[in-house]
């Protein structure tokens, strides 16, 4: 755990702020500066170019290629064709000349500073530059995403002439020829064309997909421009000479339509793009628009922290890249484990998402989480064909996605590992439990839960004596842990999988008994199921020995050579980079939470005690080569009442990637790691548990800080938890229909303000 | 096992012969009637073309190309490109047009038939064909490969007019456009010349290797030729009118010279060629010697089988062909899997050559075994590199290889099968043990056998009591077991490596004092080491249970789910075409033996009682969906009594290529198939056992046969050994210095015929 921040952004509660030119950083600034809204996501790349090191990425939520190239090997079930979501078009390229020498970001600027707001979401980027000439120029460029239009974004760039009458001259253009990780660039150019002050192409992928991306520029002095192109690109061109002193402002008003049905014809979408872009408000406008939004998110989602200012910006920051990369726009997309911001892990979710991702949506915006666990109910088609590729039944989710389909081709983790799947059963019952949305399951639930149930049973099977039921041959979230038999993680989920199915079969056949026959009509569901399950949950073998309290993480566990971690040399980290492959995988080291992953998620199953000894036991043999890991160490360490070994994990939770901490924040945002640190806060410090029957809060105050708040939606009843040395204070805008736990002690919660003293 | 034969050639002892043209087979005739003779392999092809499927494959063994693709995952210490031996040069190209038409060899030619003698090594092809003015010509082609100047290749046609006076055009050529697995061809011409009836050319690989391949024409009648070119070849063509009745014959003889070094000079390499070609005898000349090196052969290994004419071709087929791929010409060559038959398995030799390759020429002809195992010498340093690359010490020997590199991009298979490197241990000891030939295990043996030891040592652990040693994640014989913990095998084998190992350092350094101190110097061995192996060695943990006798095949077996494979659906197989990865992998069914294979060569260590049960425990879990299976299984199910249950496994031993009976013999021949046929005979009906201090021999009569009669070489003695339903008779050609056991007595052989009456 000993990793150093390598800290150079400016300290601020509502922004993140680069004052002078880091160079060095350049790449990582380019992903902490990173805008979204949930539709498209750009990187904080300087649009004018540099001299430095760039990810130039843009990229659209849903947009993929599959590889060209396919996996050599050609055993069945393994996944021949991976996609990803790929670097599209850059809508901000711009090409500047000062006095005829190009203007790019480089050390030799001055006076620069970046800024991004998280109460617009403006990016705003300034320095001064002077021409070969002796010209001196500043440049101010800024752009930000709409939020609540989000096919509408905005370029603005002044030119300043402090000394001199520069001579200037700029091409705006819209590019698709990027060449997607150094490889391919996947477009083909259907249209391009201006047309009343509206320049716009339209780029194909192979799978059919389109992207419209126009433009209209709104100069502060009228101009007049000319088209140019380039090789996949379009934009227009103009020139002028500022009078020392003056300055003129460009904005760039751009719409973005991606049209995902193949069937659409070009010209609909021309049209429509053309018409958007027409009606599109000005940049003032529509910035004005997002503060609006930003206010109201924050009035819903802030985590207020006293006493720790890098804590205090960390945690915003962390929420407002959450909030930008996934709000529930579409039920179609996901949150990927870089979310928009790079296309390392090549834009794919994980099984993150309903695990470490859903709480914050659960409670901030029940409909956001909802429309996010509707992805998998989007993808079932897929979930089942990939069963059938595995010889199985039912549906098997997948464990790297963008369109559903299977995008792993390590077969040792997209065969082995079922977790995604017994995820997506808990997701469902997690978000049922805390927003009672009965009509969920039985609508959207149901199905899935009889088809994961049935994917579980066909791949799970029964010693020869046919006394324990349990998964052979799987890999547990724990990944040092390759092809293992009985998982404990994997035996449990899986038995909870089947008690949630088996108690969502009896609730929606009692309460909406037609959609219970509709459901078990589609899926041709029978009795001898329901026993089947029944049975294999009554015989799921979980290895656990009472006198030790011990969940032994899989069968043979302990036989294991053992590793003294702490004797690994800290520069022999990340330990893929540096170990060989298989050496990696035999001895009892832990990559991330097994046994205390499955006693987070189903903290109530458990008592103290075990959940102590299997702490005990188990973090001492982990080296969190998961940015997932350390925060679920932390919640449990604070439930156990080791406030400083919680404090210590905490450490970086909320500023991983502010402060770089695994140095590859260059690559892109820890994006489920910025949910998870929503989660150490609010059920570490805040002590909530919501997988029981009543949700309970335990708030503590870290001694990092003198008073903490942070907000809940819970029932429809927003709630605000303000916690300081001497009490808790629970605000509810209404009335709570149901008791909650706070502390040891079952409470109704009425509306206004009720104090817990300590 | 339910397989069935496909036979459509004729039987006969001494030769393989087609009658009639078998278009649907083409492919697999071309396997059978391969050519070989070390040095190179050449398919039996039709030269002149055919319409229906043909692999027109030409390989020189060690000639091979790195794949230029590049494995995508980028852990470390998995292989990152593959090598493999590639389809050269077609020394054989003939095109031929009578009366303007292309003669190719189609279902329309009559009187067909194919020939291939064992006696000779000629390849004989004869057919007749009537052009479209209907002159009908009759066209017989031959080749043969020199076998004691392998550099040598012949091919010969005789055109005859069978009716009319048919005008014959000929273009015969060498080619190297060959393009390999249909992707990339791999040669760049150096040169090419046609220089006193010579015509030569010389092609690059991208290692640097180098290929001369040069011939001469001698026609009947002299004729003028014309020299032409292709892109990447050059021939003579010539034209000729016969009359009816009357025939011309066209003798081709062709000088090959592999170069691999790439500093050779391309001119000396040219020069060399061009004399040999010269020097080089004509066609009848080396036909003879063949036949004179045949005839010793035979003399040497032969198995003479009397009452089964179909098994009596069968082993001839096999001991032909294994003379062909591997006779210990040049101690860089191996044994690939396909032989120089086919690029099916990239011409990679395998563990099969020490543990299923070896006997064959240990007790045929012992100086080609000792060639045999110097490979794995002169590819010590690889196998260092390798163990490096995993982060290991000492020599890790490859899965498989043509260049001593691992060239296995399987991780599962490359990074977790042990058993190469136990391998080499065992065929020292092996060889060592049953030749006496202390100076080669001074010399070339302990060397290896302290790298082996020192990389099983490292690769292996000790459970957390330090109790028990063994190797961990590791996947045995047995492939569908992928990454267990406590392999019996792997277990087994490496303690007998390192009781080897010891025993051997005991030796050498009393009887070799010299080269003890230089190996000791050179690898830099410690007391220290000697030490830890002997501890590893004493508590190599191999699950025994001495109430049932059972080894356990790995720690937590006998908890798997159990498969019924009696009742998977005979067109399931092979499984991996039709079963999901992973499914295969999560059972008790076991693909190839694993416990029966260290008790097959191990034999004299355990007790008939233990192998009962062990045979009775594991054979029924075994689907033999390896060729190398069912012949260890006759071994022990002849010396366990049940000899119905032996045969039925020998059932296709000696025809499994003959018969096609995996249905793939179109890709080439199963060679180490081959090598175990003779195993089956040899250690099976005749009783060998060549693992112990004394040599034994219990040879039974299978009820199949009237008699049969093997060749021993032992101790520098040659013996026959004739068994028939009233005795065993062997013949020693002088008296042998050792005792050997025949049957339960020990007995001192002298020259002549000793009769063991039953």
């Amino acid at each position: 755990m000993g990793k150093t921040p390598n800290r150079y952004i400016d300290i601020d509660p509502w922004k993140i702020r680069e004052t002078g030119y880091h160079a060095a950083e350049s790449q990582v600034s380019e992903s902490l500066f990173s805008l979204a809204n949930e539709y498209t996501g750009v990187r904080g790349f300087p649009e004018e170019g540099t001299t430095d090191r760039s990810l130039l990425g843009t990229y659209y939520n849903g947009l993929y290629a599959d590889a060209p190239d396919q996996t050599e090997t050609g055993y069945r079930g393994i996944t021949k064709k991976v996609h990803y979501m790929i670097n599209a078009a850059n809508w901000l390229k711009t090409e500047i000349t000062v006095d005829g020498a190009p203007v790019v970001l480089s050390p030799a600027v001055r006076g620069f500073s970046r800024t991004l707001d998280f109460r617009t979401g403006e990016l705003v980027r300034c320095y001064r530059w002077t021409s070969p000439v002796g010209n001196e120029i500043e440049l101010t460029f800024a752009r930000f995403l709409a939020m609540d239009r989000p096919e509408q974004n905005y370029q603005r760039i002044v030119f300043r002439a402090v000394q001199g009458n520069p001579n200037i001259n700029v091409r705006m253009s819209t590019d698709f020829s990027i060449v997607h990780w150094g490889r391919f660039n996947f477009w083909t150019i259907e249209a391009g064309a201006s047309l009343s002050g509206r320049t716009a192409m339209i780029g194909a992928l192979p799978n059919g997909q389109r992207l419209f991306t126009g433009f209209r520029l709104a100069i502060s002095e009228s101009l007049s421009t000319a088209e140019f192109r380039l090789s996949k690109g379009i934009g227009q061109a103009f020139s002028f000479t500022l009078s020392e002193g003056t300055s003129r402002r460009v904005d760039r008003i751009v719409q973005n339509q991606v049209e995902k049905a193949p069937d659409t014809a070009a010209g609909d979408l021309w049209e429509r793009g053309m018409a958007h872009l027409s009606d599109q408000p000005g940049y003032e406008e529509s910035l004005q628009r997002n503060v609006g939004y930003f206010d109201h998110l924050w009035n819903a989602i802030d985590v207020h922290i006293d006493g720790d200012a890098k804590d205090q910006q960390g945690i915003r920051f962390c929420l407002f890249q959450l909030a930008q990369t996934y709000h529930g726009f579409d039920p179609k997309n996901n949150i990927g484990a870089k979310g928009l911001t790079g296309e390392a892990y090549s834009g794919h979710a994980f099984w993150d998402t309903e695990t470490y991702g859903l709480p914050f949506y659960l409670f901030s915006a029940p409909d956001a989480a909802k429309n996010l666990l509707l992805f998998r109910y989007n993808t079932l088609s897929q979930a089942r064909e990939r069963a059938k590729e595995l010889d199985l039944k039912g549906a098997c989710y997948p464990i790297a996605t963008l369109n559903g389909y299977e995008s792993c081709a390590l077969w040792q983790h997209a065969s082995l590992q079922p977790q995604p799947s017994t995820a997506v059963a808990f997701g469902i019952d997690h978000y049922v439990r805390n927003t009672g949305d009965e009509a969920f399951l039985a609508a959207y639930g149901l199905e899935r839960l009889i088809e994961i149930s049935r994917y579980l049973l066909a791949r799970g099977d029964y010693n020869p004596d046919r006394t324990k039921f349990g998964f052979y041959g799987v890999m547990g979230p724990d990944e040092f842990q390759m092809m293992v038999n009985h998982n404990a993680y994997t035996n449990y989920m899986g038995m909870m999988t089947f008690e949630t199915t088996l108690k969502a079969l009896a609730r929606i056949q009692k309460n909406w008994p037609d959609k219970y026959l509709e459901v078990i009509a589609k899926t041709g569901w029978s009795v001898a199921e329901t026993t089947a399950i029944r049975e294999a949950m009554d015989k799921t073998y979980v290895p656990y020995d009472p006198e030790t309290k011990l969940y032994e993480q899989h069968q043979g566990y302990y036989d294991l050579p053992h590793v003294d971690i702490k004797k690994i040399p800290e520069q022999e980290f990340p330990l893929y980079a540096h170990w060989s492959y298989d050496r990696i995988y035999r001895n009892d080291m832990i990559k991330q939470p097994d046994v205390l992953m499955f006693m987070f998620l189903h903290n109530s199953r458990f008592s103290a005690a075990v959940k102590l000894a299997n702490y005990e036991f188990y973090e001492p043999r982990c080296i969190h080569e998961s940015s997932l890991s350390p925060s679920i160490h932390s919640v449990l360490a604070y439930e156990l009442g080791k406030d400083a070994e919680a404090a210590n994990f905490f450490e970086f939770a909320t500023r991983m990637d502010l402060d770089d901490f695994n140095r590859n924040a260059s690559e892109g945002l820890h994006l489920t790691s910025i949910a998870a640190a929503w989660v150490n806060i609010v059920y570490g410090f805040g002590g909530l548990r919501s997988d029981g029957d009543l949700l309970r809060l335990a708030p503590k105050l870290p001694s990092r800080w003198r008073a903490y708040s942070f907000h809940l939606v819970y029932r429809g009843v927003e709630l605000l938890v303000a916690v300081d040395a001497t009490k808790i204070a629970i605000t509810a805008d209404r009335e709570l229909p149901v008791p909650i736990m706070v502390d040891r002690e079952k409470v109704l919660l009425s509306a206004g303000t009720t104090v817990f003293l300590r």
